[in-house]
């Protein structure tokens, strides 16, 4: 199953490879690949690089969709090509999650009309303004609705790739993939200890 | 000031990336690279690929010298050559940090003997033959000796990440990059809910 990975300059770093790590120790279930609107060398403040193909060269069906945040997201919501190819992506996948600030650029393309999601907790305000008719919920690790997953910010990325496992697998095989890594894993996604005021 | 993390085949996703998410936002203080002990293109069984600078070009003293672990690191503790580069750049940083079997790594040069160290629970048995001399903590989330911090398994490099900014420039600071990230951040070394039997 292939997880297609949307980048776009100055992504936010652990947006990224906190899924990665989850879905690519999978390796048997999981296949992962980079994307962005124009292929090649996509960059982030980090001082992060990654060789990326272009998203319109996704032929087969994709598994995973997932798209990450970062500052990179306030430039991106106004980029009406990419917001084009998300809606095109996401309506091939089966499923498309998205981390931190990624919910801003998936609202903005109104696939997440009358559906839940959340982001992160200290950029709140301004990503609801992606998305008037979003069911936005403040106070969540992460939500699910449909095919959609969102995530909160940044480290959140990794709590809800293994609730995705769990959905998909049962908890005690999220259990052991959260165990393999150490990882304290906020099972509840409803348990949210960053919620702002 | 810069940071040297070292890359090699088969490394850990999450290794690298947790820390790299840490010091690579605090953009002011940090100038994040990656190396490999002959430069170019490093990739990983989770579809990651790298590119990376020769361990011979560092030639500022560094900060921060950040060693990953992986299956990768199975092969490497066998790698002469590379041995020799870690031991070099780690007498001319200020500071050495590994994550997970990292450690091990760092123990094959001796480097660690007599010092405290820790590693990923699940690899503990073989991470310990490559450092006799060694004192090693089986349980800890990450270990603090002189100038080396060693982290336990994969997601524990972000805790000790977050440690060594309480240690430079104390818990507030700290505190509120864990807050910007949304993670749980274990604050306290000694406790391990990881601990294996």
């Amino acid at each position: 199953m292939n997880v297609a990975v949307l980048l776009f300059d100055n992504f936010e770093t652990l947006d990224v490879y906190g899924p990665v790590e989850v879905f690519g120790r999978l390796v048997v279930l999981y296949a992962i690949k980079f994307y962005s609107l124009i292929g090649g060398q996509i960059k982030n403040h980090h001082g992060v690089s990654v060789q990326t193909e272009k998203l319109e060269d996704i032929h087969d069906d994709t598994e995973i969709f997932l798209i990450p945040g970062g500052i990179g997201t306030r430039k991106e919501v106004e980029n009406k090509l990419l917001l084009d190819k998300i809606i095109e992506v996401s309506n091939h996948s089966k499923y498309v999650l998205t981390v931190c600030t990624g919910s801003a650029l998936l609202a903005k393309t109104g696939l997440l009309d009358g559906k839940r999601a959340t982001s992160n907790k200290r950029a709140f305000s301004w990503v609801i303004t992606n998305g008037s008719n979003v069911l936005w919920d403040k106070k969540a690790r992460w939500t699910t609705d449909g095919k959609y997953y969102t995530s909160s910010g940044v480290s959140a990325g990794i709590d809800m790739a293994l609730g995705f496992l769990n959905d998909r697998y049962g908890i005690d095989f999220a259990r052991r993939v959260a165990l393999e890594i150490e990882y304290n894993w906020t099972e509840d996604k409803d348990e949210d200890k960053f919620i702002a005021d």
